[in-house]
């Protein structure tokens, strides 16, 4: 596989630009050539083969050669069976640990999810700078569908809004192992997942009986207390 | 639960001395004083309530009140359904970042693996700091079974030695998903789990070979190229 950018817009009758720090990397770090090959995302799925043909300050032209047949599912946080987890954000490198992960693992959507013990808040800037951590693990791990970063969102509005189409669990310390849950209804099936991982200290038993109004299941993920990035990634690597 | 502290030697006649990083994080960060309460494990499964009854320069000396039940299952990496990681170990923060996530998950022992690809070595120095990390993740998880950081093997080592006695399964991109290998023979579910997880590359060709001969099962982790920390932590959370 040849290196991978990512291309903020689709490529134009065969010809695409990368701009700002992917055009860097490619130029500066990587210290690229005109007629280079390298492979190019868009991140909704597409990806193409393209030539270096321009080498500018901080853009890059690129010439695309052929377009890669799409390999992996549309991985929509909505469709079914893809997993859209809903998470009270842990702080600093664990936030971006989590997040590499996650998206790794193929988790389609991730929600910062405001709770009463939360300690870190969806900013715009935190957001920002997520976004370019799911970018580097989309380039590291060949996925080329990005994962979304959603908008943070209360228990009350995610009620109101994914899990009434989602079969949802919720990580609880006291819950049943996945395991022995029984299978979902055939109907059911067809409905996207949706999975909530609690604060350091945990949801308060308000939160976890909205959870349960929202028609949860709660799923206990092992003896110990984990952290919020392990209990999400766990999450994520037994529900894909 | 009260803070946690890793007792290097059983308590003897009721007494017990903490020594080291442990006295030094109870008198001087948490500036602890006679009389005040602390949860004391020794890493083999047993845990206590303690009192402080002397605060030393570099020790601190306490009095056993009560003996917790030991709440968990043995986690030696030998006994039934205990799963024991081979892994060719990632660099730096990512190798400490996976000890951690793995001992909170409840793996039993990691075996660093040599490969051709492989990264990074097991020194003694290296096994040193593992070791504390798996001390702190116990202590913060509420786990009292210390995970074992075991001797570097090579999978000749690992052929002649735990696998023989193991339900075994090798991560490969080109295995099959988890969900639908067939269930193990009734007879085989007494054993202990081994998984083998290769380096930032791969194994090789040949060494896959050599891990079908031990009988593993070849597993896919997804379809994205996953870091060795994710893939260990995903083979944890699906086994565990």
């Amino acid at each position: 596989m040849s290196e991978r950018f990512f291309l903020a817009a689709a490529p134009q009758q065969g010809q695409a630009r990368l701009q700002g720090d992917e055009a860097r990397h490619l130029a500066r770090v990587l210290r690229a050539e005109v007629g280079d090959a390298v492979t190019l995302f868009d991140g909704s799925g597409r990806s193409w083969l393209a030539r270096v043909t321009e080498i500018g300050r901080d853009d890059v032209g690129l010439e695309v050669e052929t377009a890669f047949p799409a390999p992996e599912p549309a991985l929509q946080g909505g469709s079914p069976g893809q997993l859209t987890l809903a998470v009270a954000l842990p702080k600093g490198d664990r936030q971006k640990w989590m997040v590499e992960k996650l998206t790794e693992l193929g988790v389609a959507r991730l929600i910062p999810l405001t709770t009463t013990r939360g300690v870190a808040e969806a900013t715009a800037g935190a957001k920002a700078r997520l976004e370019r951590v799911v970018i580097e693990a989309c380039k590291q791990s060949g996925r080329n569908t990005l994962m979304e970063i959603a908008p943070g969102m209360s228990l009350a509005q995610l009620a109101a809004g994914p899990a009434g189409q989602s079969r949802c669990v919720v990580a609880d310390p006291n819950g049943t192992a996945l395991a022995v849950v029984p299978p979902a209804p055939p109907a059911q099936l067809q409905l996207p997942l949706l999975g909530l991982v609690g604060p350091e200290g945990g949801f308060t038993p308000e939160e976890l009986a909205a959870a349960d109004s929202m028609g949860c299941t709660r799923i206990a993920l092992g003896p110990h207390i984990l952290r919020v990035e392990t209990a999400a990634i766990a999450l994520a690597a037994k529900l894909l």
